[in-house]
């Protein structure tokens, strides 16, 4: 069997997983990892040839799929829309406000080449999205719920090392059991960002630092914590390193719902998991397949997972998935 | 807004179903429900019009989508083949073992007259059909489970009222507890029928009968509960009506697998349903959507949940689906 080329652009927490994900996967290879740094001072978690960004032209017709593993903040609106004028791409972009105008890029990019871009594919965005788009369409009536958690929020825990003070810190975002409860009953709740998540603070302080202070800074800070119940543990570095130092994650989605008769749903999606970074990754590379499988058949432009059918994530024939899945 | 024209094929519980849930779809509309009974012993539970079962070729270009109400075991079989020759339908297909063959079927029948036939449209199969494929793909090397209820199941509730002395009976089947928090811990258990599910047998018995005989007759019969810890409750008339005239049922699917570094993850999907054919009913109509939108591409053929992109089931514009629910 010919395999599905892969190439990885960037190669930090999500570079790596691809890396554990693609070996997962009997249908893939990894070809070549690509980086803005030194590729001298890329060590990587498994034996690859790493090359510079900028080679990148030298691998067109020798990748099938690049998986794009940047950040959603200044590496994907760039580079997304680059990449797909010489391969087909995956991306997870995950800036919500944004996504219209990723899109359009990616799109305009991807038909102007005939390649085939598919963005923000993770878990959330990505299998969360198939939850609520599944679930509205399941039960019309009723109400859709996303909780986040148990998890380290990775943007949660750099506000806070950004503190005086503040030596190294891990914030756990926690869904709220009793406002889940009251979901699962059926109640339909209207539910304030206070009353669906908890924020947990596990901080390293530095010598002779006003704890006091930098646990009031914390409370306080608009738009991370002030709007949520958060407690603050300072621990020792020791202990930091030892209980918390995994990326674990997870959470829910939920819809509650109603028949015209009057009976009543609940619809319910949850992942708990020991790496972020790594399912994700491993999320990537089924759509990376996807795309490779899609773009064979034609297909161009820019597609998110409302728009890809299930039978091109799997390596099975469709007689088998058929056969053992149906 | 063009709506979009369905047609119910089959009255029963499944057909009273998708009436409600048309309802709840402003894009769709009733036009007529199909019969072999004689339509003036139709009672609709919403005012719309009853049809001959063999006039329905009297609606072709009147009705975009049929949707089959019939059971897997003699209706669909027929009916599927024959009804996609005049229309595009959905169905309900549920008898794993024969799935090939009805989907060749439906196939050749769709193929040779232009139009598209999505079949074993439900939850089981269906949407924990999904599950099982976007979990797999998403975790390479792990193992589903599926565990079903607790719910009514009506084969083996029939089968118990095949019992000499038997007046009435409802049997739940329940997941064991034990084994879905093995599951949850990541042990990958291998589980054995009886470990998976126990069978609860509510029985309302003719009076004098032999109660010690009736209910060694269930626990013994073979295939339905011989493989399961059974529990027979003998209840009077009046109780099962009263507790147990529901048609409830769910279920979960779920997936533990681990990342080539040795992370663990867990995906879980689950359903708790106070009506069993409404919550069909309801799938069956979203279905019937994309159906009619596929075809309006140029889609012909049988499709299953697997070949079906989930932008098709949602009424939004896709612009919207990216904005709301990506």
């Amino acid at each position: 069997m010919e395999k599905i080329k892969i190439g990885i652009v960037g190669y930090g927490n999500l570079g790596r997983g691809v890396q554990y994900a693609a070996q997962q996967n009997d249908d893939m290879e990894v070809v070549a990892v690509f980086t803005r740094r030194d590729p001298a001072d890329v060590a990587t978690v498994l034996p690859v040839k790493v090359e510079r960004y900028e080679d990148m032209k030298n691998y067109i017709g020798k990748i099938d799929v690049m998986i794009l593993c940047g950040g959603s903040a200044t590496d994907l609106p760039k580079q997304s829309a680059e990449v797909v004028k010489m391969f087909n791409i995956v991306d997870s972009f995950d800036t919500h406000a944004k996504v219209p105008e990723h899109f359009a890029a990616l799109e305009k990019a991807a038909k102007e080449t005939g390649h085939l871009g598919g963005m923000s594919i993770g878990w959330d965005p990505g299998l969360f999205s198939l939850a609520r788009i599944i679930f509205g369409a399941s039960l019309p009536e009723g109400s859709t719920y996303t909780f986040w958690g148990r998890g380290v929020s990775q943007g949660h825990s750099d506000a806070i090392r950004r503190i005086a003070g503040v030596k190294d810190a891990r914030q756990y975002t926690v869904p709220v059991e009793s406002a889940l409860e009251r979901v699962r009953r059926g109640e339909n709740p209207v539910l304030t960002t206070r009353e669906k998540h908890t924020r947990e603070c596990y901080v390293v302080a530095e010598e002779g630092a006003d704890l006091k202070r930098i646990e009031r800074e914390i409370k306080e800070m608009p738009n991370y914590f002030a709007d949520y119940d958060t407690t603050v543990h300072f621990i020792s570095e020791e202990e930091l390193q030892k209980n918390h130092s995994g990326i674990p994650h997870g959470g829910l989605v939920l819809r509650s719902g109603r028949s015209a008769a009057g009976n009543q749903f609940l619809m319910e999606f949850s992942l708990r998991l020991d790496s972020n970074p790594e399912f994700t990754s491993s999320v990537l590379v089924a759509y990376a397949r996807a795309v490779y499988r899609m773009h064979a058949e034609g297909k161009t432009g820019a597609v998110t997972v409302f728009d890809i059918a299930p039978k091109y994530l799997c390596p099975m024939s469709e007689e088998e998935q058929r056969k053992e899945l149906l």
